[in-house]
């Protein structure tokens, strides 16, 4: 589901701003250190939706950087509330970013902590999502012993590296294994697998950040948590990956077909949440 | 060696301008995906040094990110140098950093990239480091079989929780282990170890970034690149840690003395390395 481009309006540290207009400091902690975490929340018929799910674990992140965060969570709703009315949004997401602000030069945090609160938004098109491709990413790994892989942190650049070798490998989206080389997740959604009628998802102990859509989608299929091998995989008659943006099957890993190479019946058995919705 | 605060001037995509005036956008990759690298540069008596082998380890860190550098390596000297003018930094460090600049929301990087260059300066007192006190790090392990463990990339948070780990057990700074149980290095510098009379530092591939400092300790000690267990270090004789700003030698760990715990004599012989000068 590519997101095109929009023009959007910002909120940042309590204002409503031009993107354009808006300015993030060249000493903030994000920026130089990735410290700070994120929520991408989905946008449809111009309502944020699972506000409430996503300030949760906002709020568990934040915990877990020691990271205060400086606005109540009716202000922050009230906020992405805003940001969807300035910018019009109807369909598409809005991605909330929390870090550590400003500070002088050191690893570690200062005293006084000011944070920098950022939401902006992108719009995508509605519709079913279409059926894509991957490859199990073999220059990064995700690392299930770190803290870091069970929290949305602003250090990405491992599922950047691996979408760099996806699009050189002509896929759409690349799958990553552990350390221990079980499937952990996609570069930015959970991946559930048919196998004998079973649905399965990796543990959180995999290597797994735990996604309010992969909650949903394991209520209304009853997928169970286990190890996931390559050659589960390939022995799989559906994949499909999940985010808050929807549910979209993958036809093809590593150039072979998945089951018969068309999405299947559980991801069609998914109704709603294929789109982002709350309800199969 | 913490650095007093500075009013800095920076030098951003080739325009020197006042910190408080320069802006980096909200939709940075750097902000929002720690999609970038940098380097850390000494300053001596107003010179920027190790330019050279410092402008190498970045062109290899932006390679292995698929990231275009926008500006020629003469042209990065010379904004090195004017920002050391503008600040009228005499003792200090400058820290260069290399973004993916802004782009549309996608995990994949742009077509079209136009990265964002920051330059910064941080002032900090002259004379030779005190000693300090390390923890070995109990809540992040370095991943030694990231390709990221070998790059200076904007994903610090495995520092930062460690340095927040070190700041609650009352420590100054903290020695992380890899995944396998060795010594890789501290928050934000390379580690040394005097064991029977031999100076011995961690492997690359223990999941190091090899150091440019580190590299002229080596030449100067003659040390040995080998494993180093926790319990290396409990019999060590000696501790230090390496980086562009200068020696520091670690006289307890985990609250155990080292050697006698006071700095020792391998650590003295290093002379001017000690204080961050090109020669021992």
């Amino acid at each position: 589901m590519p997101l095109r481009d929009f023009p959007v309006k910002v909120w940042l540290n309590g204002q409503v701003l031009d993107g354009s207009a808006a300015r993030i400091a060249p000493d903030d902690r994000g920026l130089l250190l990735g410290d700070g975490v994120f929520e991408t929340l989905a946008v449809r018929d111009g309502v944020p939706l699972r506000v409430a799910a996503h300030l949760d674990r906002l709020t568990r992140s934040c915990e877990a950087l020691d990271l205060p965060l400086p606005y109540s969570r009716t202000r922050l709703s009230e906020a992405l509330a805003q940001v969807t009315l300035a910018n019009r949004l109807e369909h598409g997401a809005l991605r909330l970013t929390v870090t550590r602000g400003s500070a002088p030069r050191s690893l570690r945090p200062p005293a006084e902590q000011r944070p920098t609160v950022l939401i902006s938004a992108a719009a995508s098109a509605a519709g079913t999502p279409e059926p894509a491709t991957a490859v199990i990413a073999q220059t990064v790994r995700r690392n299930e012993h770190s803290p870091l892989s069970r929290i949305k942190s602003l250090n990405y650049l491992d599922g950047v590296l691996a979408q760099i070798e996806a699009a050189r490998r002509g896929a759409d989206d690349a799958l990553l294994l552990n350390t221990a080389g079980f499937v952990a997740e996609a570069t930015m959604a959970n991946v559930f697998v048919v196998l004998d009628q079973r649905v399965v998802t990796p543990r959180p102990e995999d290597g797994v950040l735990p996604g309010i859509m992969r909650a949903a989608v394991i209520d209304a299929t009853g997928a169970e948590e286990a190890p996931i091998s390559p050659s589960d995989l390939a022995a799989a008659s559906e994949v499909f990956l999940s985010n808050v943006s929807g549910v979209v099957p993958i036809v093809r890993i590593d150039g072979e077909a998945v089951g018969d190479g068309r999405p299947g019946p559980v991801w069609r058995g998914l109704g709603g949440l294929i789109l982002g919705r709350d309800r199969p």
